[in-house]
């Protein structure tokens, strides 16, 4: 165990969006940049920002523009954000953002709850998504949901998932993230889902979007160091609930992640610190107390 | 990894004495009898029930005496207590209880704020508790505090945890629990830590007490398991904080083991439903909400 863990680890953040998508209070776009610029300098590489979906159904991304346009350039940093279908890719290509992403689940009824199509359907939609948006240099990355287990349906096949994977990147996305979006997996489940994917895909290809419900998100992650991921997505202090459980966590929170990858000697660019303090904006500018678990220790005993 | 996990586990919970010991407002006796017999109908075989130490120090476990005697007897639930001495010990003799623990610091700091004695004198008290009570056919365990770090010292060293255990193990002890009091472990240190015990111990008189203040105590298990722990302690919904940091997590949620342990198929005889409710019924006794993930989330959402 632990004989050949990677060096490095790419941290994915996804708070803008993933994070504060759910809040039923309208954040402002000045928090939000806010928030970002403390995430910059918190040292965070990948930013998932803002979604260009329609307003209508998403208000709290209604200002995926103006955040694309106020978030600071030239750092470094890739930001991305969330593009359903050909009319978000035209507001994509308007911010001039260099990276989008694309969302299907591998499971029929969370896919239709969802975004009320089919998956077919779904994959069948992005295809006007992804190859213009390769064509004009935008990186396409993309999500399969509920790889773990469906809220609806149960635990999810596998070959399933992988087959909406293998879909995605030969449509052109450089990299798939896996979401265990009720944080229902366990890690020898972990263990064998990934061994079928990377049998299939190179494992940078790969990244993990563990959600922490059951407390299990730390856990798979040291799997998936085991099998060679090297790309995690989390969100700062845990911003962002389990829809399907009132008060219950949801995305692994950022400084746990970190905590644990540092002490374990693996890099991964971030100031803890600092990422730190971005997670007590964070939950200043949703109003409450957030879930991560280093958010609520305090920075301060990390000296041991 | 994973190739050789062990088929069962057995958990320790410690809720009625740690989780309870810190909390401010008295726990009634009736109150903390309710939950021990809620833990008992959830299939918890090894239960710390309460501490024989003096009331003027720790008055939540003045009534340890009365505890003893009103828990559910004859369902095969081996119960313990906490014994600092040969005045404990009188008592806990009296209490017919068939189990036992003492407990020391890997730290010199941290001991000597728990219990104003160097190391070497700690041990010393152990004399006439550990000998006689063995002689009267009752089980001594240890537990060894601050075994990854210190909140005074920093990191610990393992030599000297290791041979603090060795004399506990040769004074009669049938098993020593190696805690992570602060919740600063990852699971690198972790691997590195056991594997330097288990050079020297069987993997049986081995339990790992896991805090899960930064989130990294089931990251920890994974490593236990790996290298063949098979007992470990918890709290249901995570009863008993940090002292070091208010607000923070403290003990390894119950439930949070439990789910995990089951989803890879190993056995711990709990019923995951029935200790969810043992800890709603921990966290109206404290009247406060509790950090443990499976608590918060709700036991509805497991069946996916």
């Amino acid at each position: 165990m632990f004989d050949s863990l990677p060096t490095s680890v790419s941290v994915y953040e996804v708070s803008p969006r993933d994070g504060l998508q759910n809040e039923a209070a309208q954040v402002t776009t000045h928090a939000k940049v806010r928030l970002i610029e403390a995430l910059v300098d918190a040292g965070c590489k990948r930013i998932e920002t803002t979604a260009f979906v329609s307003p209508k159904w998403v208000p709290q991304m209604a200002d995926a523009d103006q955040v694309c346009r106020l978030v600071p350039k030239d750092l470094g940093v890739s930001y991305s954000a969330l593009v359903p279908n050909a009319r978000g890719l035209d507001r994509a290509l308007a911010s001039e953002i260099e990276e989008i992403a694309v969302f299907v689940s591998a499971s029929e009824t969370h896919n239709r709850k969802n975004v009320n199509k089919t998956i077919a359907e779904t994959l069948a939609a992005f295809e006007p998504v992804i190859g213009p948006a390769t064509e004009r240099g935008i990186r396409v990355r993309g999500y399969v949901s509920t790889v773990w287990g469906c809220p609806y349906e149960g635990e999810t096949d596998t070959a399933k998932a992988l087959a909406i994977t293998q879909t995605l990147l030969d449509a052109g996305c450089y990299q798939v993230s896996l979401g265990d979006t009720i944080g229902v997996g366990t890690p020898l489940q972990t263990k064998r889902i990934l061994n079928a994917f990377l049998d299939q895909i190179e494992g940078e290809k790969i990244a993990l979007h563990l959600h922490d419900t059951r407390g299990t998100a730390l856990a798979n992650v040291m799997v998936g160091l085991e099998l060679g991921i090297t790309t995690y997505d989390a969100s700062v202090a845990g911003l962002g609930g389990c829809p399907y459980a009132p008060g219950a966590a949801g995305n692994l929170a950022t400084e746990d992640l970190v905590y644990t990858l540092h002490g374990m000697g693996i890099e991964t660019g971030i100031d803890l610190e600092k990422l730190w303090r971005a997670g007590q904006m964070a939950a200043a500018i949703v109003g409450r107390e957030l879930a991560g678990k280093v958010h609520c220790a305090g920075v301060q005993s990390l000296a041991v």
